[in-house]
């Protein structure tokens, strides 16, 4: 069984700026919902005016453009996964538990900031703010990488699997989540987290 | 360690039909190049002659346009998947050896049909080809959520962790390999397969 850790959801009160039910989070919200159904590249800021009911002004009033946006929407994502990594790092703990640590509180971002992390795992590096995000991305997968390395010299993950591969199919596990996890579902983001590490660390067989 | 099962890569002959150079098979494997990149919706006929080089009366030669490309590229990527279900039922062995056989020849599939697998995950259900796609996709879902409620019945699986979300989580690690696998990648798929199955069935963490 997995050791029950709290998931760690790290959400910031929503920023308030600018008149009342039009604040920047309203606007990103809306805007991360039209990035998912059109691509960002396929959105304008006429079809978040539309979609908000107000002048792009209005939208101005917030936000410099589209750009601005997307930065905002894909740092929500990252500074997610990221508090989640310096967690896991400041642990004093054997890296297999950090790694664990680890994706129990990713899951928790997902859960918690699905919008965001949908659309950062759609970038493909199109523009600065998108090449700047993936290269964040990077470094975090690369910090998982380096977890599974450690815990493998540590004895405590199976030798006969690549650590690159291995970091690659969990996170690979933890990302397919965004595929058909929805807020409302009956599966709780703790239960989640569970699913997974279970899945991930423990396998499915039944151990004899 | 897992099982060495042989991964079973069922690709048929390249279909040939219309003039040298220009088969009906060139047409396909540029137009779903094509479709991953642009989306479906934003790839023309014009995208498709002008990366093929040909006028689009020579595409027309082959299929009746583009709709019939998609229903050609999510075939063979579904007709893949079904396959190594139908062996995989096939089986006479426990539910567990079923699953974990399924597994590993859709990884196979998934690592010889990438951009045709790709393209089908990307479906979302905007036209009655990508419709009709997404209820062969589904049921496939439904047959792998099946043997896992098998296997947990024969005790074979863990007992703590809905069937359901199961089947998602090991269907999502599988097809979070499109996001990152290369044909040339150093890993092979037979590898790649071992790896999947070897985490999934098995856990990361070393058996003590």
């Amino acid at each position: 069984m997995p050791e029950q850790v709290t998931v760690t959801t790290v959400d910031p009160a929503p920023r308030r700026r600018g008149r009342p039910g039009y604040d920047l989070e309203a606007v990103l919200r809306v805007a991360v919902e039209v990035f998912n159904e059109r691509g960002y590249d396929g959105a304008s800021m006429e079809d978040l005016s539309k979609r908000l009911g107000i002048a792009k002004s209005g939208i101005y009033h917030h936000v410099s453009g589209k750009e601005e946006l997307l930065r905002l929407a894909l740092d929500r994502a990252l500074d997610g996964l990221w508090e989640a990594a310096d967690l896991a790092r400041a642990l004093d703990a054997p890296a297999i538990e950090r790694l664990e640590r680890l994706v129990r509180d990713a899951v928790g971002v997902l859960a918690a900031r699905l919008p965001y992390v949908t659309l950062l795992l759609r970038v493909r590096g199109n523009t600065d703010v998108e090449r700047a995000a993936l290269a964040r991305r990077r470094a975090f997968d690369a910090l998982v990488a380096s977890l599974v390395e450690e815990a493998e010299r540590d004895g405590d993950i199976r030798p006969d699997i690549d650590p690159k591969l291995a970091a690659r199919l969990l996170f690979g596990t933890v990302n397919s989540i965004v595929e058909w996890y929805r807020p409302a579902s009956s599966t709780s983001p703790s239960a989640l987290a569970d699913a997974v590490c279970a899945i991930a660390f423990d396998g499915l067989r039944v151990r004899r």
